[in-house]
């Protein structure tokens, strides 16, 4: 392994050992990946965070590591927690406006029953009127006989 | 300062300078907010992130660190990425949530559109019927002499 260093070794300038715990993580290829969590975290803790876990747990790890490290790079101040206040916010606003879509479900379907009702009233004001003309042609309100 | 140490410097069992670079941010009184941003990030890279920022950036910062640390305990593989991921799912449910509350909407209201024309094709089927019977009534369809 020594003639290709991963990222973290060649950072630190030391032969890379076969069971180095960086290696898999942070290949030769991206030394960039390593710088930021270097500059973070320290490549001392970052190698005790790495041993605690499990081998299938690592590579997980060291992705979600490089990426709280290049949040904080980027934003010394909030780091991720920016990316969590802004979703909170997104959120914020989905319900707001779910809420505002709902109360106008609740609207347009009371506007419709009464649009519905007004044009059932409409209709029955005429259907006694037709009724009526009716009784009068036929000259009688007593029942007709048959 | 030496007779009431910061937590960190009494952390790192050393003497409390004046211009502590801890001192404002972790108190005596909560050792383990000092104890978890150094298990993750290290006394030095705490210092040295401080260090960097304008002192009255350097509150917020660290009490997004602790946040983000405290995660990290908590979730050593994910961390606060854990959160993002959460929080990006809740978005996608919720705009799943509206997009079928609008779908909603535009049924109900093609609904309501479809039974209001319905009950005006109703009203109007019965309408001429009105008016034909008038006209057998007064006799002709040609217009009467006033």
């Amino acid at each position: 392994m020594a003639c290709t260093r991963c990222a973290a070794c060649k950072y630190l300038r030391r032969k890379c050992p076969s069971d180095c715990i960086f290696s898999p993580y942070f290949p030769a290829n991206n030394p960039q990946r390593f710088a930021s969590v270097h500059r973070i975290y320290g490549a001392s803790n970052i190698g005790k965070m790495l041993q605690q876990l499990h081998v299938h747990l690592r590579a997980e790890a060291a992705d979600t590591l490089h990426y709280e490290a290049q949040c904080r790079i980027q934003d010394p101040v909030y780091g991720c927690v920016r990316i969590i206040t802004q979703l909170h916010q997104q959120i914020h606003n989905a319900q707001s406006q779910l809420a505002k879509t709902q109360a106008e479900i609740v609207f347009f379907t009371a506007q419709a029953h009464e649009e519905l009702q007004e044009a059932a009233s409409t209709f029955n004001t005429l259907l006694p009127q037709q009724s009526d003309f009716g009784q009068s042609f036929y000259g009688s309100s007593t029942p007709p006989f048959y």
